[in-house]
């Protein structure tokens, strides 16, 4: 099913100079996740239940109904073939579709086991992991995102009953987006205000019972709903966010007692965080290869004699918006690795009681998840623009693709309020301003850097230093302004921007500093490692060129060096190009179903499928459009004056 | 109805410093345009035929229906109201959904006009204008888009019946695309190669009658229908974009016959890009205006005593963010209105057979299409993240905004395509190059700039040369590269983003000499003229920040003249915010019927709004969600096994 007899693809894939089932273990993280991961998406993609063709053409209810089905399927596959958690999540993930029973196993699931007591667990985390509720992780307000500290939620405690009262004072104050809340949840953990007496003891979480577990009937002085459709044709839809009205007692309370340090908050926080940014890479590596892929069947121009016209994927406009991106999704795929195993060590460090580690982890990830998840929303985009018009088509999948991915800009952390977080606490403040001491040569804008032929733009050292230097000279000049100001506060905000420029600075060379390491360990494949050099040195060098004003202004390079730099970036273009860019997107090993795209079909069989799709439609079920008599005929036919409209 | 009682934005609305009934008149472009669009703007919203609140609701078919019947409605209203030709372009605008009739009188119609001779005219001009014709014009096929000259469809001529038989030898040659195909025509501008005998004498038109007019059947030969659905909940699925196979004979045609001048088809697709230009500082103003007013209502953190939160909008990242969006807005409706000047002198000059200004307005119109539509997409996009979560809501207007709107970077010319074109043909060579030559000391790289001081950066002499020289040396930069290539051809494809990059410099300069020539006019109106200096100066500023690696790399600017120039962007942000954001929005006159946004409500009574919005969802038809006994229930109740799923 997913190899056809035909494959438009395989003269481009006979070029190829690199050993490709290498480049999957090394894409996959090891052979185990590669055979986790291949036996998963082919799992999904031979059930007809998960088919995905029809969703842009559902209303809104059956999207649900099918995102139920879909979960109850998946739950009892998950059971007969008694997959382990981390397996199962990896099932659950080549799915495809947001719906209630992440917010379950992502939010509700992992905030019990990390944040109550064991008492608490022991009565809830038997009843979750059999399903016998559903659960969401209910935070956000009408009126409040991003600031926790003004949730308005109140739970007032009433020492006679031992009992909470939750209650939602004001209409902004009405819980709204938790995932799962507004149809299927038969319980959420409510964030609320806690209130002694007269005393405000801040920000705490509560287990409230939503629904009756008999037939699912709101429980009294529970009002609840969906808050409404939001972007794209299928996108989040499936999802049903809720809003949440409460006036509701709960003796189930309350989370962060004590003996739960407030440091597993945080650790929660990067546990989530992190995932995201392994989410990013997978994202943009399916845009990326949608775009590769058609690109490569597309062809356009430069035919002067009637015969074949160009393939897109030659054209240098189009390697220089593709192949960056291309590099970007092994670039995140790689630092996203790094920050699992550091979640791994900090998780192990805080068990003996050690959170040295914590601040900057929390920084790096916080800074990093705002860097991914933006690049790879406006990567998804590019895609779409680099497959033309068609690409604007659902059946090409990046419509879908799109609207499902942004919210992760949003959610988990708003991406410019985590870049001046970053830029404010954290490694900023723990990890830069102690080195800045070392009086690293580095940080002398006098220092410049010895690029002066085109290979040197291939020499590792030279770019982490050029990173380095440019990151700390944008953050030293920040403090400079921020010292001319009255205040540091008023200077913090005043130069918000600025800050938040050169956290972003920041967490590119993050990047740019993993990709390297990766290169320095024992990669194997014929021609794999190369492969990936050419790739780190694109990212590195496209960065360079996006943000030359950066390296310029703060001298790290000169406008020469920067020009050198814009030449060895485009002969890397033609390395990819002339032997191995189908490749490098084979080797993410994404199903067709996974991709989810007519224009990024393995097969490469692109025409005749769009035409098939086009047939499908709602509205050629009729070779005369409903609504000709009533609308079209008295128009035409001069009729307009009697005609009821 | 516009104008609800209660006011939540009234408080800053009595902040305006400036006269907001004549900057609506600035905006509007004249006394009378501004009447003619605010009465057909009321006229529209106080019409329930053309309400839009539950478009994203909508199925394919039910939207296409609808589409219709705003058609026919709006077709009554005309000829009922008896609206010139002028006033009834501007009343369907406000119907605010691409649907076929649009393409009916945008492409058909004018394509008849500018393009048949006398003959063709009389015979097929009064027919499309009763509207008892409906046509598109269908060049797109499904393997070309921007090589017109690679079209496959065929017009074999017959001498002996004096007929064509147009054909679709390839299934790549099929139509694909163009709006009102699919469902709603009767004939269409066919783009087709036109053979006699064994010769090919390239493109042209024919006309070919596509359905029956009795019972609009497609007739024999004919194979027709709608290519399926696009980006977006509502976004273009009312539009019937058609795909079409023939094998057909027609007796209509050819257009671009030897009496049409070759030159009218460019002032043709001149007057398109135009209309383009002029409609992207809409659709730039009205997402500006939803984020400006909702980033007014929203508060977040800053509260330290439980008091209010901060104001979005007096944040300096959202400041950042926002008001170069609405600088850009004005900015390009100047130069939409020099545009259409430009393209009226052009039409004046092509009747006494003078063509002279016909590259350069080609050029230019093809730059401003592609830099105000690729800005104004992500300044869509850019506008919804600075709502944040809210923006994702389809109540919020935004996702429709967006999905209708970036087939705009696509349609008329893909923005890549024309900024290579613009590059290396017209205005370039044309113009450019012929300056060049006259030794200008701004091309020289050792001639820097005077901005010594922070209000050296308000002059506009001082930001015209250095947007000048940027641009010049660009160009020489590309143009010394190219030269070292084997030869120009490889080094134009070599160096196509390069060139592309210029291009963009090249019409930014335009944008921003425009902006300061509408300066130059008497602008009457209390503190309207100094509120637009500081929106040329936001839009200059913002200009050289965002690309201040061209700057710096070309030696316009020093890297201390960049910070000196970012900190004087900074106060005018202050100047902004302080007193005039929300009449700068104001100035649009913009229904909220037309911006169909509950964030950007007049009135700013938003979450009220949001929360009655979310009941309205199908979702919340039943307490108890649709597919719980299926689905749900037997999962809670571990009756899986049991379930037929």
């Amino acid at each position: 099913m997913e190899r056809a007899s035909v494959d438009h693809l395989a003269h481009e894939r006979n070029k190829a100079q690199f050993d490709v089932e290498a480049m999957k273990i090394v894409w996959a993280g090891s052979k185990h996740a590669f055979d986790v991961s291949n036996r998963m998406a082919r799992l999904v993609a031979s059930d007809p239940v998960f088919d995905k063709g029809d969703r842009h053409l559902l209303g809104r209810k059956e999207l649900f109904k099918e995102a139920m089905r879909k979960a109850a399927h998946g739950w009892r596959l998950i059971n007969e073939l008694r997959l382990s958690d981390e397996v199962a999540s990896r099932f659950r993930s080549f799915i495809d579709e947001p719906s209630f029973i992440d917010a379950h196993w992502e939010m509700f699931v992992p905030t019990i086991k990390g944040q109550c007591n064991e008492e608490q667990k022991q009565k809830w985390l038997p009843l979750a992991n059999k399903l016998q509720i559903i659960g969401c992780y209910a935070q956000t307000e009408l009126g409040h995102g991003s600031n926790v500290r003004g949730l308005e939620t109140t739970a007032t405690f009433d020492p006679i009953s031992d009992e909470f009262v939750i209650n939602s004072p004001t209409l902004t104050s009405t819980k709204w987006w938790p995932g799962g809340l507004g149809k299927a949840s038969t319980h959420a953990i409510v964030f609320a205000r806690l209130k002694l007496g007269t005393q405000d003891h801040g920000v705490h979480g509560f287990i409230v019972q939503l629904r009756s577990l008999d037939d699912h009937v709101p429980l009294p002085g529970i009002t609840i709903g969906d808050i409404g459709m939001k972007f794209g044709n299928g996108g989040y839809n499936a999802m049903d966010n809720g809003f949440l009205r409460l006036s509701q007692v709960t003796r189930e309370g309350k989370f962060l007692e004590s003996n739960v340090p407030r440091q597993l908050v945080y650790s929660a926080m990067i546990y989530v965080r992190q995932t995201i940014v392994s989410d990013a890479s997978i994202a943009l590596s399916r845009a990326a290869c949608i775009a590769t892929r058609y690109s490569a069947i597309r062809r356009q121009f430069g035919s002067h004699d009637g015969g074949l016209e160009t393939q897109l994927i030659d054209y240098k406009t189009q390697q220089s918006r593709l192949f960056p991106l291309l590099a970007s999704a092994y670039a995140f795929r790689f630092v996203g690795e790094w920050l699992k195993l550091l979640y791994t060590d900090l998780t192990r460090r805080i068990l003996s009681n050690d959170f040295s580690t914590l601040p900057e982890t929390h920084s790096c990830t916080a800074g990093l998840k705002s860097l991914t998840t933006s690049i790879t929303a406006g990567a998804i985009d590019e895609c779409r623009k680099l497959c033309g018009g068609h690409g604007y088509l659902c059946s090409s999948g990046l419509p879908q693709l799109f609207a499902a991915y942004v919210p992760a800009c949003t959610y988990e952390g708003e991406n410019y309020v985590m870049l001046v977080q970053v830029s404010r606490e954290g490694r900023f403040s723990a990890g830069f301003w102690k080195t800045l001491h070392r009086n690293n040569s580095l940080y002398e804008a006098s220092k410049t850097f010895d690029a002066l032929y085109l290979q040197d733009w291939l020499k590792p050292c030279v770019s982490m230093e050029v990173f380095e230097a440019r990151s700390m000279r944008m953050l030293i000049a920040c403090a400079q302004n921020i010292s001319k100001m009255p205040n540091q506060e008023e200077g913090f905000a005043e130069l918000s921007s600025d800050l938040a420029e050169a956290a972003t600075a920041h967490c590119q060379l993050i990047v740019v500093s993993k990709f390297i390491e990766k290169l320095r360990e024992n990669i194997p494949g014929e021609g794999v490692k190369d492969q990936l050099e050419v790739l780190c040195n694109i990212y590195i060098l496209s960065l360079i060129h996006k943000h030359k004003g950066d390296f310029l202004s703060t001298r790290c390079i000169t406008p020469k060096q920067a020009s050198l730099a814009n030449d060895q970036l485009r002969r890397l273009y033609t390395q990819v190009s002339s032997s191995k860019r189908n490749h490098l997107v084979d080797a993410f090993n994404h199903t067709d179903h996974y991709l989810g795209s007519v224009l990024g079909r393995y097969d490469g069989n692109v025409y005749p499928k769009l035409y098939e799709e086009a047939w499908r439609d709602p509205l050629n079920d009729s070779v005369v459009p409903d609504g000709y008599t009533e609308y079209l005929r008295p128009m035409l036919k001069q009729q307009l004056h009697n005609a009821r409209l």
